[in-house]
């Protein structure tokens, strides 16, 4: 859907020849120049076109693409929660309040969070931070969520998506003057956005590799050989996670940060999305706590969330929140003023949010209803399973058992034929395969490379969020195409 | 409702004496050292303490504070269209689509709006420059305002509003390690949030000040003045424009922009609020196009509207576009990527921005109550007459007329005895004025200094675009507290 969006060739109003160009490409921003062009726009316009292709009887192997290619559980065809949506709508249409149609905990809720809007509608701004008792409410989630620990709403920030949130933090952090420049480390592989945004500040990124071996764990003695590689290019201020692991990891990396000062970005999306037998989320902050002085009262902490990536899946309404532990409150005060820049979180967001972290109680009419959200977790731990059953019985592909987060990335093991191929044509190996899986087995993936891998490693990524019947086919095409390319280059 | 969000000095886990802190003032980016604070923080947080106040019962001379301290339709009382909030109910929970309670056109155009998104939920991605369809209707929505002039879906983005918008592009127009830095032309007054985007930048914003015995006209000798005094700062590259003007005034500014190079960034979020008689809105682009070569076809322009600050007033909603004019193919590139960044606007919000740029049309069954925006238009312009006749009526107190736009800015004409009581309270002369009409007058507006104003004028801003009966009582508020103010200080 991205074709419209390329840059046009006849721009301006007239074909006249330009005598006076005031924004020539050396002029501008050059951390511009550092800013990778992000790549899936070819894949993206390839599906796009595809699917109109489709639309209009072109005869495929498939007779609709499968798009797996983001983290979106209602693109990739999961539904939305009821009682949210109703809860919305009512908020949205208030004369849906009187009518019967809708539970009446529904309707109350509507009322009760129209109450907390300016005027009464959600088309008023709210407060830069978020509504007030929205905050109030994600501020009680985390202290049920974290056994007890106090969070205090003033250091909630509410912002439309966790990507807004660690791009204004940055922001603060990232000094534009310093020399050597400010660095970030991050994980590889990285959500390419997060990429981005560090670049674009003028920042430079700092890669620890996660160890595919152990499905894809943070090992601290990487940690330290990328923080080694940093000397003499950049000094690197902070350390982004996202990786879901397991707890016993956060000790070792809290205690890397506390010592070599660095402020812990962390990227708690994946809350919800925890899959191990006997796995449980935790905190990065509620650990933080139980290792006690001088850590807990000293290791800055930033940790994010938001209702794109959990059970909710609404990614389109954009809203997420960060919690910041340990701050300076002289800094705290540069934060308020760089949220406050933003108007605010989209309302409707901000009420699902509230939906999220304080939904429906036993009793409560669409409390029963409200379990659909066990369904998708039911859905997501089978599709855990036959991803990583499917992909290992299949030569040349592998896939370490993951615990945690909404993709699979297994790893290809591509011939030298395949390589070679790729390379004549001009693209990555990995980006070659994506785009034969979407040409002849109609699923839209993305390539490894995107979100950066090992020297000669190659991987693909997709959403394993999708319905059952859905991810069956996705498998059984995944499955049929591979073999077929394995063949074909072998 | 800030109050939450003020910096707390007891933040941490533990009350252990940090050992280690990472970031501190002296370390981070330097440019927030440039970034006011928002002072209205104080102003917002005394209003919601009275409302609270009130709430609980306490006695004041009012029942209910009167908020036109942004420009928030919904915020200041103004009810939402209807026809909009039908359909994005019936977008948000779909069964609402098979049912009779509402009108047909609404449910075929939620189905219209659904059919655009992915998986057919408003949950799900966009592309990350808006719904191509969406973004297809504002190319045409722009076509029919401006006679005809050609406007390409590939020149458009949507944003989650205009300041959002401004930001990316100022981001890629910036460089941030120009010596002499990077300016931007930017009025006065102007509107706070633009300023902090600029500075936050590690740009120079230059002002230039708006004529208010010209009713805050815009004058070319003004700018050419402004554009001197940068000399040896900054090395300004655009020009920030947002008073409604007519559309005289658009051709020497268009010349002076072409002559000194400077980009043109155009807020048209007021063009549906012009007021004037026989005034009609006529965009910059319209008149560059007008203009002919060599202008037509060099002056660089990008144009921000949006949901907000039209008559749907749709703030919550958080959503806006810009129209990219003449710009290099080659910084277009750029432009796509830094909005690629930002995920997407929120979908409710770009369907809204669907609904204004296409509206029902004679004969739909929604045709008719879509009139509603007929008496939002009418409401305004008789606030507008009210609110200049009162003014100008009391003895200090004086306003330009004013012919668009969503704000009164009067002039206070303050005597040195309420100047000096201000000094003595530590507080600006105008923001000591609405401190004391918030807390006698029960009226929340925010005085001029926040927005920049000539040295020794005193001003205060509010809403004009509150229903016809708070705005009477607001005006009664604020004669009744001017004439105490002006007499206790004579």
């Amino acid at each position: 859907k991205d074709s419209a969006h390329l840059p046009h060739t006849s721009v301006g109003l007239n074909k006249v020849k330009r005598v006076t160009v005031i924004c020539v490409l050396q002029d501008i921003n050059s951390n511009m120049w550092n800013m990778k062009q992000l790549a899936y726009g070819a894949l993206a316009r390839r599906a796009n076109q595809i699917k109109a292709e489709l639309r209009q009887g072109v005869r495929k192997p498939y007779k609709e693409v499968i798009d797996v290619f983001r983290g979106d559980l209602h693109g990739a065809g999961m539904k939305p929660l009821t009682f949210v949506r109703q809860v919305l709508a009512a908020c949205v249409y208030p004369p849906l309040i009187n009518s019967n149609n809708l539970p009446l905990d529904v309707r109350q809720r509507a009322q009760k969070e129209l109450g907390r809007c300016v005027g009464g509608s959600v088309g008023s701004y709210s407060a830069a931070a978020g509504i007030p008792e929205i905050v109030h409410s994600i501020s009680e989630f985390i202290k049920r969520r974290d056994g007890g620990i106090p969070s205090h709403p003033e250091n909630i920030y509410i912002s439309p998506g966790s990507q807004w949130s660690i791009s204004n933090i940055l922001n603060v952090l990232v000094n534009r003057e310093a020399s050597p420049r400010t660095g970030v480390l991050i994980p590889v592989p990285c959500h390419n956005k997060t990429v981005l945004s560090i670049t674009q500040l003028g920042a430079v990124t700092v890669p620890y590799y996660l160890s595919e071996e152990q499905a894809w764990a943070l090992q601290v003695e990487e940690l330290q050989r990328a923080l080694e590689s940093a000397k003499g290019v950049c000094s690197p201020v902070a350390l982004y996670v996202i990786n879901p692991e397991i707890q016993q990891v956060f000790i070792p990396v809290i205690r890397f940060a506390w010592e070599k000062r660095l402020f812990l970005l962390v990227d708690e999306l994946y809350q919800d999305c925890v899959y191990g037998e006997n796995c449980e989320f935790v905190s990065y902050k509620r650990t933080l706590s139980e290792m006690g002085p001088p850590f807990s009262g000293t290791v800055e902490l930033a940790s994010f969330h938001s209702v794109s990536k959990g059970f909710l899946g609404e990614c389109g309404l954009r809203a997420g929140y960060v919690e910041l532990v340990n701050l300076d409150p002289a800094v705290m005060k540069h934060i308020h003023t760089i949220f406050s820049k933003d108007s605010c979180a989209p309302v409707l967001g901000q009420i699902a949010l509230d939906l999220m972290t304080d939904p429906p109680k036993p009793g409560d009419p669409s409390y029963p209803l409200y379990k659909q959200i066990e369904h998708i977790r039911a859905v997501l731990v089978h599709n855990v399973k036959r991803v990583h059953e499917v992909i290992n019985s299949l030569p040349g592909f592998s896939c370490p058992p993951f615990e945690g987060g909404l993709f699979a990335f297994p790893r290809l093991n591509l011939t030298p034929k395949a390589v070679q191929k790729a390379k004549e044509l001009g693209l990555q190996p990995d980006t070659f395969y994506c785009t034969r899986l979407l040409e002849e087995g109609g699923v839209f993936t993305s390539p490894g490379w995107e979100y950066g891998q090992k020297e000669g490693t190659y991987h693909i990524r997709f959403c394993i969020a999708a319905p059952q019947d859905i991810m069956e086919e996705l498998l059984r095409r995944l499955s049929s195409f591979h073999m077929t390319f394995m063949k074909d280059f072998s």
